[in-house]
């Protein structure tokens, strides 16, 4: 008996697969991704890098028949999935998966909005090609992490494609033979290194990713043909990009293990090792609203990594801030979070958060891991208040709640759109299997004159 | 001292490079491959991979500005970089550097001239940003061969990237900066695997080549940022995507040493270790003339390489007869050449070629070389016709003089266009550098009603 390649089980499983399929937690939890996804979308759609990627890149655009995500501005769809995926990982606020690192909704949910905004489609079909391309794009990564990631590539971008093509390849319809194809020209157009990181090229990275998957479906749907072993063949991506793999992760349990089921949205917009302190300085805060000016001192005792990567108090810039251990010890007391507003000049250079930071000290033991942290905070009023983070928000084991993921969307979602307009999203992405047309979504994000 | 990186080294060069540093031969040089280019645009142009690109991305394109090489379509000048691209390469009938396998001239020509069509630029300025597009994309490649091209990856394609954005960064003006930015933009498009070889998603990989080193350009040029060690730094491309590698060959005598000095035309369409054999049995054809009805026999010696390649016989397939010695030596009999209508199916079928073939007997010998074929033709008058070819036509020491470039040319141009467009495009191309609008070849290069 013929083995199966590993490419063709996989777009067989994509072409073939149904809704009713699908488990019910894994149902539920694209919508979590899918919502998370979405805020990240619209506080991009106002940052720098979008700027200048629509300004270049939008008079290439065909005649435009979506909006682009957040913004005012229609383009074609290719071009709304490109922008769409700067926009959304701009921030570096969207999901991750803790397997392989991959920001695995970018690729596939930039690809997907620009579809729907220019096309029909019903949210359940919209839900369900997420879940396959994320899927896909998960897989993928796993039979070639860690050494695809380690040689330097930015494994979201490079698998993403992948996810996108099968994602727009489920909606259109391709056969499998078609959806093979499709797999082989994402493979032909997987790239994106890992030396970009801290430019606007990172971003660029999983837009681009989206815009070439959804083209691969395209020219699959037209049978423009393509090597057939996009994965596994000797001179295919997996051993083209990785130095040692394991084919047996694509297809493993295919159609009962879920990626999605480990999925991870970030509490906080920064760095993550210093998300423990963050969430203990926010719980203090929650429980005992310390005055900022009572405060009298504040100690923390993390893992010693914090310090490798986050010992800087005197900060100039937005990026610095992210990497902190003392400034998000500081949002967490005064602020009680750490959404994309916590990282500006203004958060910066806030009287209360600036004094608060610079009375911080940290140590670094060995004992505490990176999921943990220990507070102690003296009030002037000889009161010391302590935490211990045994487990961070955010984590596979401290999830966040639908609450917290609606206060994180609206955290972003205000930065572009008026508060009802917020509202009106968070209600469809919950809503999501329910809509008529998924692309309402898309066209609710536009912001309405001031 | 700091040691400047060789990805600022090299962008530095381009920024800088003034026309009149460039050696004569070198600037003669850069005729013939745009000349060779040009051709294999025209004769590509109405191949279906081509057409199925068109039809599934045309309707992306924003308003049209300029005509793709060989068509009636225009497009915007990103969509003409792919299409140009695809249309040039789809024959793999153009250029060959022997020292890395890049086919260097399609990826770069494919972005300028698409910028031509759109942009005015005169011929010495077209000439001036193809000469260092090539260089670039060349060295790096020399930098990365053979371990990158061994992995899997289409050279020409990953490097070419490169080059497309170094000729329009230089034609746009970026400064060195900007062109370091475009490099990174290059390196994180960088794309193409040998696995697609065969199917329509190879000519794909220098179109998309060009129409990203194009975008990669255009983006610096607005202050797009990105790594500024895409090509060393620990997570650039060169690392990533060789095993070994040797750095300094990307700067080693830059504005001295040319790689467009090794550049190699093919005479004839079809795999090169069958050269040989066309080659001789053409210039049997050129001295003696024979009837094809009075030849009794046909031996040939070759590389025993030949005969495990090209050992068909019974052809069914276009493909097929750009792979068999025994058509090889049947065309150059009868026909004299092997341009594109030798590996038609017409051809194949052509009663004189086909009795030919059929006569063809070939033997391995250990003492002939790659480049070297033993030829006895045996008349029905009792006379033998025989010829030892020493070195091919098209090899580095018996390069295609420019009369049997014009014939290359005008064999290619004549499938797409009328035979007066043709010498207008011939004389165009030798007159390069005196155009003041190297436009004026797109142009010249649509076809006219019939």
């Amino acid at each position: 008996m013929t083995k199966i390649s590993p490419t063709f089980a996989l777009a067989d499983y994509v072409v073939k697969a149904q809704q009713s399929d699908i488990p019910a937690d894994v149902w539920q939890e694209s919508k979590r991704a899918i919502h998370n996804y979405l805020g990240c979308a619209i506080s991009g759609s106002i940052e720098k890098a979008l700027d200048v990627a629509i300004d270049v890149l939008g008079p290439f655009s065909g005649p435009a028949t979506t909006p682009v995500l957040g913004r005012r501005e229609s383009f074609d769809a290719l071009h709304a999935a490109l922008f769409n995926g700067i926009g959304s990982h701009v921030h570096e606020y969207d999901d991750t998966l803790p397997t392989n690192y991959i920001h695995a909704s970018v690729p596939v949910a930039s690809a997907l909005f620009a579809y729907a905004g220019a096309n029909p489609v019903s949210g359940a079909d919209f839900m369900e090609a997420f879940i396959l391309g994320f899927e896909v794009e998960s897989r993928i990564g796993d039979a070639v992490y860690p050494a695809h990631y380690d040689a330097g590539w930015h494994i979201t971008s490079t698998t993403g494609v992948f996810g996108a093509a099968a994602a727009i390849g489920k909606l259109i319809g391709l056969d499998s033979k078609q959806m093979v194809w499709a797999f082989g020209l994402a493979a032909t157009q997987a790239a994106g290194v890992r030396e970009m990181f801290g430019s606007m090229a990172k971003s660029w990275q999983p837009g681009r990713a989206a815009q070439n998957g959804y083209t691969a479906a395209l020219l699959a749907q037209a049978n423009f043909t393509a090597g057939e072993q996009g994965l596994e063949g000797p001179r295919g991506f997996v051993p083209v990009t990785a130095a040692s793999y394991d084919l047996d992760k694509v297809t493993n349990g295919l159609g009962e293990d879920f990626a999605l089921r480990v999925n991870a949205y970030k509490p906080y917009a920064c760095g993550l090792v210093v998300h423990p302190a963050i969430d203990g300085c926010s719980q203090i805060r929650a429980k005992h609203n310390p005055a900022p000016s009572d405060i009298q001192a504040v100690r923390v005792r993390v893992a010693p990594l914090v310090l490798d990567l986050c010992n800087k108090r005197d900060l100039y810039r937005e990026l610095q801030s992210k990497y902190s251990i003392y400034h998000a010890a500081a949002i967490g007391l005064v602020r009680g979070k750490g959404g994309i507003q916590e990282f500006t000049l203004a958060a910066i250079n806030d009287p209360d958060i600036k004094r608060i930071r610079e009375l911080v000290e940290a140590t670094a033991d060995p004992d505490v891991t990176e999921d943990q942290v220990a507070i102690e905070v003296d009030l002037k009023s000889g009161e010391t208040l302590s935490l211990f983070v045994e487990q961070s928000l955010g984590n596979i084991h401290r999830p966040l709640s639908n609450d917290q993921l609606d206060e994180k969307f609206r955290d972003q979602g205000i930065l572009a759109l008026s508060a009802e307009q917020v509202e009106t999203l968070i209600k469809q992405c919950w809503n999501l299997e329910a809509l008529k047309d998924a692309g309402d979504i898309v066209r609710s994000s536009v912001p309405t004159s001031a």
